[in-house]
C-alpha cells in the first residue's frame, strides 16, 4: 500500500503543564514516530500556554496563547505546512467552542471525552463533521486495549453465543474525600457543574463504561434505571452510580461507577456473558483476557489472534504493553486514517477502529439519561 | 472450662445417596471428632433411605424410612441415648414439616436454607423455636469463612470507616442450559416451583448473597430494586436477578445472582467499601481477603487475627482450609452451643456465632421481595 | 463391588494435645466416615496421653499410656476387635521402633514422614513390611491433591511430550530466627540430631519436593549437587539447600528448600516442562493447575479429569478442597486398601495410589544423599 | 534546573526492518518527546538500510548505508547539528566494531546487551570510555521497571535486613523447537557462535538475569556452578542453564535460564529474601512488588514511594506502565545525564540510574565463567 511521505503535524489545545490528561495524548500522538508534534495552545491563559509550549520544545511561532490565535494563524499556514489534525484535552467546558471551530474551519479533530456538556452540543458538533467530511475522533482510549479489540471480534464472530448479561464496573477512590475543597486541579474541575457538566462520575468515567460496553458486545442501552449518589457531603456533583440496564438484544446489564470507593485505583472491568461461554477483562491487568466455556480450563489469554487485536500489539507475547499503548491505539487507527485519506483512498475498517463523534455523542445521551434517572429516584428511563 | 465427656449424637432427614449437600453435612458434623453420625431418614421412600443408612453403616435399629419414624423412636429412646440434634438436608419443600414437628418435640435443629417457602411458615417455626428454647441453627455456610468473620470484625471494629457501598455478587454457569428437562436431579426440583418456591436462583443462591452481606456488614436492606430473568426457554423459575439495595446507613448496594452465566462455578464474592477502605473476599480463593486502603499497597491476608477468625482456622498460615472447613465452623458452632447448654452455662459470643432462625427468616423475607419487585416490573420495594 | 459393612478401626501413636500434624491424621482418618477411632498412645509421657485420649473422648479402656502398652493390649483383643491399621506420627526419632515393632505383629501401619532417620533403619522397615505383607503407607501427603493426580497422569499419558526440566521449591520463613532456643516445641525437635536425625529442612520438606518430583514425573535421580546451609547461627541441622538434580531421563531439576525465607508459608510448588508444554501447581492455590503449551492460553485448570483425580474430589468445581481433603486422600487410598484386602480381594490401582515403604526409604536416601554432596562443598554426588 | 533548550538528536546503527529490538530502542528514544531521531545505518546491507530509513522517515541526507558511512558523514557535521549519541543494536557479533568507533571518535554511545564477545573486546571498550569520557550506557532494560528500582531501594535502606538468599529466573519457550534450521531469523543468529558469541541462553537471557539480580541487590558473584544443556538436538549453543551461586555477603543464589520452557513466554522473575522479609518481581506483571514479612499480609505495591521509582513512573496509580515505559526510563536517565553534561553540571544520582560499560564488561564475564563451568561438568568456579 502507498504511504504518506512526511510525518502528519498535530497542534494541541490544552494539556499543558499541570494538565494530567495532556502528556498522554502527546506521547500516544507521537508512539509511532510518524507524527509531528507541530502546534500548542496549551493551556487557558497565555502566560502558561506558552511556558508550557516552551518546556515542550516546541516551536516558539507555533506556540500559540490560546486556540482562537492558533486557529487564526494556522489557516493562514501555507496548506503544506497547515496541522493535519488538532487534539483537544481542555476540560469538558472547553471542549465545544474550539471543536466547532476547528471542525468548521475545515480541521481534523481528536477529542478527550465526554464529548460535551449536552445532546444539543453534541448534535450540533455531529452536524459540522457530517457537513465538513472532517476525520473527527473521541479518545475512549479503552477501546484501545488489544485484548478489548479481541473480546469485541469474539462478541462479532458469535464465539460466546447469544449474550445474556454484561457487567461494567469502575471504581475509583480518589475522591473518597473532598479534595476539591483543597485546591485540587483535577477534582476541582470534576466537581464543577459549570466546567464538567451535569454529571461527576458518571461523565468522568461512566461514559468510559457504556463505551467500553458498547463497543464490545455492540449492544444498545434500551433502557435504564440509576441510583445516583453523592457520598461526599458537600459535593456538587454526583460521585457514585449504580445502573440496570436493559440491553437491545434482551441480555441485561449492571454498570456501575464510583469515585469514593477508598483503596480502588482504576478499576475499570467488563464481564460478558453468553450462551456459550463468557470473558473478563481489567484494566488493571490489561494485557489478559479471561475466557470461561461450560466446561474445560479458564483459558487466560496474553495475546490475541484477531488482525485488529494484533494490530494493536507491538511486542511478541509475554513483553506486555499497557496505557500509554492502548491510547496510542486510537491514535494510529485515527492518524492512519487521516492517512489514507491524504493518500485519496478510503481507509480500511482496520484503520477506522477508532471512536467517532457517533460514540460522543452517545456517550453525552447516557450522561443525560442516567442523571435523570437518578433525579427521579431511580425511576427506569427509556434512552 | 467444664467439657461435654461425651460425643454429641446427630440425626440426619435427607441428604442420603444422589443428594448434593448430604454428606457435606455429615462431614461437617463429624470434622472435630467430637460428634457422632447416630440416626438417619435418610431419603425420600423408605427403600431408598434404608440402602443409604446401610452405605453409611448407620446402626440399623436407627436407620428409619421416614422422618416420622424418626421422630416417634427418638422420643422413645432414653434422654441419655436422645439425639442431641437433627439436620434437615432435604428439598425445600420439604424443610417446614420436619423442622416443626422436631422443634415442638423439643429437638435441637439444623436445616439448609432457604429456611422454607413462605414467610408465614417462617413465622412460624420463629415462634416455634422461640416458644420451646430449642438450639436452631440455618447452613448459610459461607458466613463459616474465617476470612469472612475477619471482614466482619473489620467492619464492627470501626477499620472501614463508614460503610458506602456493598457489592456482592453469584455467577453460576450450571443451569445455562435447560438440564430440568433432561432430568437432571439437582436441576429439576430446583426448577420446579412446588418444591423449590416462588423462585429460582433468587432463593438458591440469593440468599446466601443476602445472608453474608448481611453478616459480613451488620446493615439491613430498606428498600430494593430488582430485574428479574428467567433466560432458559421454558424454565418455570427465575434464573438470574440484579438487585439495587438501599441499607440501612444510606449505604448502596448490588446485589446481583445467576445460574445462566456460562463458565462460572461458584463465583460467590463481596466487595464492602467503607470511608477508610475496602475488602474483597472470593469463595474461589477463600482464604484470600483483600484489603484497600487508600493509600499503600493492597494487602492480602490469609490468616485472621480476630479471636472468631482463629477459631475457625485448624491450620498454620500457608496451609489451606475451604469449603468443607467452612461448612464445619457452622456445626462446630452450633453444637458447641448446644453442648454448653447441656453443662448448663450460657454460650458464649464465639460460639453463638452461627445463623439462626431469624436469619432464616429474613432470608425468606428477601427472596418474597425480590420476586415481588420483578413482577413489578423492576419496581422500588421497600423491604 | 463388595462392600465391608464395618468401620475400620485405627490406633495413634502420637499427636496428641500439643501436635501439629496429629488432629491433621485424625481428622483425614476419620473424613469419610467409614472409620473408627478405636485407640491410642497419644504422646510421650503416659499422663499426657491419658489426658489427650480423654479430651478426643477415647474409650479408656484403649487409651494407652505407650505404645508398648498398646501393642500388647491390641495383640490381646479378639481379632474381630482388633485394631485394622496403627498411625505413627511421632517426631522422627520415634518412628523406626513402634513401626518395625506394629509391623513385625502383623499390624498395618500409616506414618509420617520421613520414615526413619537412617537407610539401614530403612531397609529393615522395607525387609520387614515384605515378610509380613502388611499394608503399610506414608503421608507425604501433597502426592493426594487432586490436580497433583491429575498433573502425574498427564506426564504418563505423553501429553507434555518428553521431560526436560522439572523444578520444585519449598520455602518457608517460619525458622528464620532461633526459635527452637525459646522453647517452641515444634522448632526444637526439628532442629535437634538427635530427634529429627541428620538434616533440619532438607529432611522436613526436602523429603517432601523429592517425593512430590517423584510423584508427578516418575523420573529417578541419578545425581545431585547440594549446597547445603545454615543461615541461623547456633542452628544444629540445615535450615536452606539448594539442589542441581540429574534426571533419569537426560531432564535437569532444581529442588530448594528454606525454613528461614522470611515471609513464606509453605510455598511448596513444582514445575513440570515437557517438549509438548509445562504444568505448574502451587500448594497454596492447590485447587489449580496451570497449563502453558507452545501457543493459545495459559489454561488454569481448577477439576482434573482423570480417574484418579475424580476419585480424589469430593464437590463440584467451583467448591474448593484444601490441605484436609488431600490428606484424607491418602487415607482414603490406604483404607481401601485395606478394605479390598480384608474382603479377600486385590486392591485397584486406583486403590493403591498412596506412598509406600519404598517411598518412604527413597526419601532416607534422598536426605542422606543431599547431606553428603553439602558435606563434601557442594560436589556431585551419586544417588 | 537549566533545561536543555533543543532536542538530543540520536542515530541508530542496526534495528531497521525485521529486527525485534530496533523500534523499541526508537520509541524509548522518543518516548518524552524531548529527543529527535536524527540518523541511522539500520540494517547490514546498504540497501535494506536506505529503505528502513525511508519508511521511519529519516531525512534522505543522515539515512546511512552503514555505519562506518555515518561515524565519516557525522564527524563531518557542524557541531551543532551533530549526533549527541547513537545507539547500536545489532546482533552481538556487530557490537565491538562500531562501538570502539564510535567511542573513540567520541560519541556518546548506547547499546543493546550482552557488550561484547570476549573479557578483551569488553577491556578495550571501558578503556575507550574511561579515556574518552563519552556518556556509555547499556540497555539491561528490566531494571528500567519502578518497582525494580523500589526493589533495589527497599534493599539498600536494609528494610529487608541482610539478605540470605536470591532467586532469579527467565524461563522462556520459544526455542523448543529447532526453529534456526527453518530459517527464522531471530532464531538464527541467537544460535549462531559466529554471530551470538560462545553463548546462547546463556548470552541472551542469562545476562539479564545477573544484572537484574545485581542492580537490585548490590551483590557480587564469589563463584558459580552451573549446568549447562543444550535440549534441542543439533543446536550449536546452550539453551538451558542451572546456576548455583555463592554471593558476596554469604547468601546463596539459584540463577535459571532456559529459552526451551515450552509454554513461557518472557517469565523473568526475582526473588530476594532478607532476614526481615523478601520481595517478588515478576516481568509479566511488571507494576507489582509483592512483599511479605514474618507476619501481617501479603502486600502488593503498585506504586513506589522512591525518588527512584517515582521518577520511572509517568501515571498515576491504577493506570500500567509497562515494556516501553521501563526500556524509556534507561534512555531517560541516559539522555538526562548526557544533558547534565551539555549544560556543564554533573548528573545527580538519579540521572546516573542507567547500566554503565562496567555493567556491559560483568556481564561478558558472567557469560564466560558460566560456560566454562557448564564445560568442566558443572564445576564450582571462581568468578
Amino acid at each position: 500500500m502507498e504511504r504518506l511521505q512526511r510525518k502528519l503535524r498535530f497542534g494541541q489545545i490544552g494539556g499543558g503543564n499541570g494538565s494530567f490528561i495532556g502528556h498522554v495524548h502527546r506521547r500516544a500522538a507521537l508512539f509511532d514516530g510518524l507524527t509531528e508534534f507541530a502546534a500548542g495552545a496549551l493551556s487557558s491563559t497565555a502566560e502558561r500556554s506558552y511556558e508550557s509550549g516552551a518546556d515542550l520544545l516546541l516551536p516558539a511561532e507555533r506556540n500559540y496563547g490560546d486556540w482562537r490565535e492558533m486557529l487564526a494563524a494556522e489557516l493562514g499556514q501555507p496548506e503544506d505546512e497547515r496541522l493535519d489534525y488538532v487534539c483537544i484535552c481542555t476540560p469538558n467546558d472547553a471542549h465545544f467552542e474550539p471543536a466547532l471551530a476547528f471542525i468548521e474551519a475545515g480541521f481534523n479533530v481528536i477529542m478527550d471525552k465526554p464529548l460535551v456538556h449536552t445532546s444539543e452540543q453534541a448534535a450540533k458538533l455531529v452536524a459540522a463533521v457530517e457537513q465538513t467530511g472532517v476525520t473527527f475522533g473521541i479518545t475512549y482510549n479503552y477501546t484501545g486495549y488489544p485484548m478489548i479489540k479481541e473480546a469485541r471480534e469474539w462478541v462479532r464472530s458469535g464465539r460466546l453465543g447469544t449474550l445474556r448479561r454484561v457487567v461494567v464496573e469502575y471504581p475509583q477512590g480518589w475522591l473518597g474525600e473532598r479534595l476539591e475543597a483543597e485546591g485540587h486541579k483535577q477534582a476541582s474541575w470534576r466537581t464543577d457543574p459549570a466546567r464538567t457538566g451535569i454529571a461527576g462520575a458518571v461523565g468522568d468515567i461512566g461514559t468510559h463504561c457504556e463505551s467500553l460496553m458498547h463497543y464490545v458486545t455492540g449492544l444498545e442501552i434500551e433502557a435504564l434505571c440509576a441510583e445516583v449518589s453523592t457520598f461526599v457531603e458537600g459535593r456538587a456533583v454526583d460521585d457514585d452510580a449504580s445502573v440496570l440496564l436493559r440491553l437491545s438484544n434482551g441480555a441485561t446489564g449492571i454498570l456501575w461507577v464510583s469515585q469514593v470507593c477508598t483503596g480502588e485505583g482504576n478499576g475499570l472491568n467488563i464481564r460478558v456473558y453468553g450462551t456459550e461461554g463468557s470473558l473478563h477483562w481489567n484494566q488493571e491487568n490489561p494485557f489478559e483476557l479471561v475466557h470461561r466455556a461450560a466446561s474445560g480450563p479458564v483459558q487466560i489469554f496474553r495475546r490475541g489472534d484477531s488482525a485488529t487485536a494484533r494490530r494493536g500489539s507491538r511486542l511478541p507475547a509475554g513483553l506486555e504493553e499497557a496505557y500509554f499503548e492502548a491510547f496510542a491505539n486510537i491514535y494510529m487507527n485515527y492518524s492512519d486514517t487521516i492517512r489514507a485519506r491524504l493518500l485519496g483512498r478510503e481507509p480500511t475498517a482496520l484503520e477506522l477502529d477508532f471512536p467517532t463523534v457517533y460514540d460522543g455523542a452517545r456517550g453525552v445521551r447516557f450522561i443525560e439519561r442516567v442523571i435523570e434517572s437518578g433525579r427521579q429516584g431511580a425511576a427506569w428511563t427509556n434512552f
